[in-house]
Parts: C-alpha cells; sequence; structure tokens
C-alpha cells in the first residue's frame, strides 16, 4: 500500500465536520500529514491545556493521541464507517516543557474489524525523547 | 483507616487552587465525595463533551477517571506531595447517553512510593452499567 | 440472567480438552466456581511458578488471570465459539507470599462481538488484599 | 551511551542464576543480543507453548516479553538492584504460526525510580508483522 484512501485535505476536512469539539476554544489541533497506516498531530499549546509546572496537561495528551489514532485510521479506510475506540493505554515518560507536541501515530494492524495502533508524543523541537506513549484498539463496524 | 486525611472541601479547595483549568468553559467536574482509599466525581453534562451521536466524548471521561483518582490519593495522603500519572489504561465499553457520568474511584494500593487505582464511571441514574472502565497509576514523590 | 450457559464441570471438561498444555507439569489451574459473568479459579502452588523470594512469578499470574476471564467468557456463552484475547493489562501491587492464588474474573460486558472483564489475584487466605489486577478484552467470533 | 553495563555474556549467567525457573523444561529463552536502552530475545518453538491451532499460546508471549524488558533493563543498569515489574499492557495483532518467535525490546525511558519500554513480538523469518506488542513498566529500587 503507497498511498491512502484519503488525502490529507480530505481527512483534515472530515474530522472538522465530525468532530468540531475537538477545537472549542480555539484550534488547537492540526493534522500535519497522513500515510500508509501513520499519521501526524501537532497540538499548538494552549493556555487551556496547561498544569501546573507550566507544562501540557495528561488529558490533552491523551486526547491528542485518540485523534491521531483515529486519523490515521479513517485516512486509510475511508470514512465508509466510523471506528470506535475499545481500548487506550498510556504510559507518561517525562514532563513536557509547554510548547506544541507532535504525535506520531502508526497502525500495527488494520484489519476488518479491528485496528490496533501506537502513538509517540514528543515535545516539538525538542528532540526524539518520548514524553508520552500510547497504544490503543478500535472497532470497526462491519462494513 | 476509618476516615480520610483530607475533608471533602480541602480536597476540593485544593483541587480547585491547583487545576483551575479543569473547570475552564464552566465548572463541570465536581467532586461529591472522598472516602478512606475512594473518590466519587460527577461529570455534568456540557455541550463541549459531546461526540457525534450525543454521547459524551472519550476525552471527557479519560479527564474524569483521572481526575477522580487524583482526588482520592489527595484525600488519603493530604497535600504533602504532587501525585504523578505514570500509566493509565482505558476500556470503553458502552456509548453513554448524554447525561451526567460518575467516576467511583477505589485505590488498590496506596504505598509510599506507588499508588494504583480503578475507576468505574457509569451513566447517571442509568444503573449499573459500566461505560468506561480505568486503571492508573501514580508515582508519589518522596516526602 | 441468574444461571451460566455452561456449568461448573462443563466448563472444566472443555477448558481440560482444548488447553491440556495449562496443566502441563501438573495439574496447577483448578476451575472453583462459574456465576452469571464471572468465574473463579485458583493456582495451586509449584515449584514451577516459583522466583527469587519465593514468590510467585508474573508470567504465572499473567496466565491465571487470562485462564480465568476465558472460563468466565466460555461458562457464559457456550462452546459455540471460541473467543480471542485482543488486549490484556496488569498492575502487579504485592508480592505474593508463596502459596495458592484465587483469581476472581468478572465479566463488565458481554457483547455479541467483545467481551470485557477484570479480574482480582488474591493470595488464599491471605485477606482481601489484591496481589495483580488485570483487564482483558476477548474478540468473540461471529456466530 | 554507546555500550551497556553488562556485556551479552554476563547479562545471560544472571538471568539464568536468577531465573532458571523460566527454561524449565528445556531451555526455551534465548538472550541474542544487548544493546544501548534493548535487548532481543528468542522463544524457541516448544510443545509446552502450544495452544488449539498450533499457535504459540498467550501467556508464553507475555513471559516472553516481560523476560526481554527485564533483560533490556538490566543489560543497562548492571545487577547493582532487581527491577520490580509494575505493570505490563499486550496487545494480541495476530496469530503466530508454530516457530521461533523475536522479541525486541526498547527502552522509553530509564530513569532513577522507573523503566518504562516496549517490545514488538514477531515471527523469526517471518516479516515485519507484529503478532504481539507490549509495553511494561518497572519499578528500580533505591541503590
Amino acid at each position: 500500500m503507497s498511498t491512502t484512501v484519503l488525502t490529507l485535505a480530505e481527512t483534515r476536512d472530515f474530522l472538522d465536520r465530525e468532530f468540531p469539539q475537538m477545537q472549542a476554544g480555539g484550534r488547537a489541533y492540526h493534522l500535519e500529514a497522513v500515510a500508509p497506516l501513520g499519521a501526524r498531530m501537532r497540538l499548538e499549546a494552549h493556555e487551556r491545556f496547561l498544569r501546573p509546572g507550566a507544562t501540557v496537561s495528561g488529558p490533552a495528551m491523551m486526547a491528542l493521541a485518540d485523534y491521531a489514532l483515529y486519523a490515521a485510521i479513517l485516512a486509510n479506510i475511508g470514512p465508509v464507517a466510523l471506528a470506535v475506540t475499545t481500548s487506550l493505554n498510556f504510559n507518561f515518560l517525562r514532563k513536557p516543557a509547554l510548547g506544541d507536541l507532535l504525535a506520531e501515530a502508526r497502525l500495527m494492524k488494520l484489519g476488518r474489524r479491528l485496528a490496533v495502533g501506537e502513538v509517540a508524543i514528543t515535545a516539538a523541537g525538542g528532540g526524539d525523547d518520548i514524553v508520552c506513549h500510547a497504544t490503543g484498539t478500535y472497532s470497526i463496524p462491519p462494513r
């Protein structure tokens, strides 16, 4: 597989239509790339994601990871069916400095009924140190 | 242990001071009870937590679970040290109808360095069916 | 639902036929009870499960938790379809003293395609302290 | 960091001394390599790991993942302290054909108190398809 089913622009449009609440309070989640079995999403630093110590909150990183995995699935199966998150696992490794975060999502399995992927979140411009790692499983409705 | 280190009012005050961003957009997270090794938190239905199909979003439930576990730890060790979330695992079992959600947090271990707990989220007034189940581990800094 | 689809004896027989390897080296896993949405399994202390410090090994507890959840699903849907483990999450809370372990499995969801449950492992005769907690998801093939 | 604290031979010797039970029934776990923040372990196909359908059992893969992560930590901190598994998360992606399995462990964090890593298990000679993915957290006692 060398291309995605949806282009980057098509994936963005679909996400904006289906999940307008993700951007409530000002656009902060930016889908930067889609690829075969992958996607990259940026979380722009907004004050609403802050926590004591000027770090990005855990819930903001969890939403970012879930959204990036969802985008990777959507781009690779098309909007024919709405995948549903069935489980998510997070390890929080380091406190990120305040700034943009990058989530690299990679699907390890894209089956007929189940998709499984992992996400590595790093600080934009902050090297390869992973600040949060996630794995997720998604149920794909019958098509 | 038959009482908590912090009262309900003291735990609420601490959370409000330390995590004002959780209530950005209007107060929605309500700590209803603290108990030995436990806490209950209510998430009030707000439009900002909605998803397609008029269901509460996964990220809203994840934030609720983390916050409820944090409150249980805080009430039971006091504000002498700030616990840090190290891992979280979620299973999403059913789509909740739009309405308030209740998170019952229960600590299975409250050690010197590590706390581990689980959370069952149900629809308020909707019976015992769990809509989301979470487990979390928290690192407790040296005191 | 007040009874199970398979009786305790029927569930035991099925497990023994399908998973003889679980008892290789001497019978150690004993299914003690099945119930609506639940099952209890005992792991008999055998030298092959030991670890330094005379504690039961993590892998032995993981196998026990998976097997107990599988038994709970089997007893409650019958042997019409073989469920497949899709994910498991474990928290290891305390080192168990050497001795028998009890695994209480409880299904939080038993859907058409997906079953989700949790397991609390305690030391037999050692009180309520959980030594290992697990959650698992199982895919149920189309029937 | 360009080398490990323990060599491959030293790591093997330590594991054999501390965990002789892992090889009960015939040597099956083979540590093939250690590297900065990593290790590779092979599980030799033995009949005791079989399941219906001639596939390697889930518990055998869980033990392999835990052991590979443990080896990676040991090789990179030395035998000065015994790390303790605190949590493990597994996603089972495909049924492996019967044959040797390879576990590639990679540490994402090796802190003073906590190590976190992931493991990808593939079929030896079977391409890059991951059959089981794991993440684990380990508590490192004060040194």
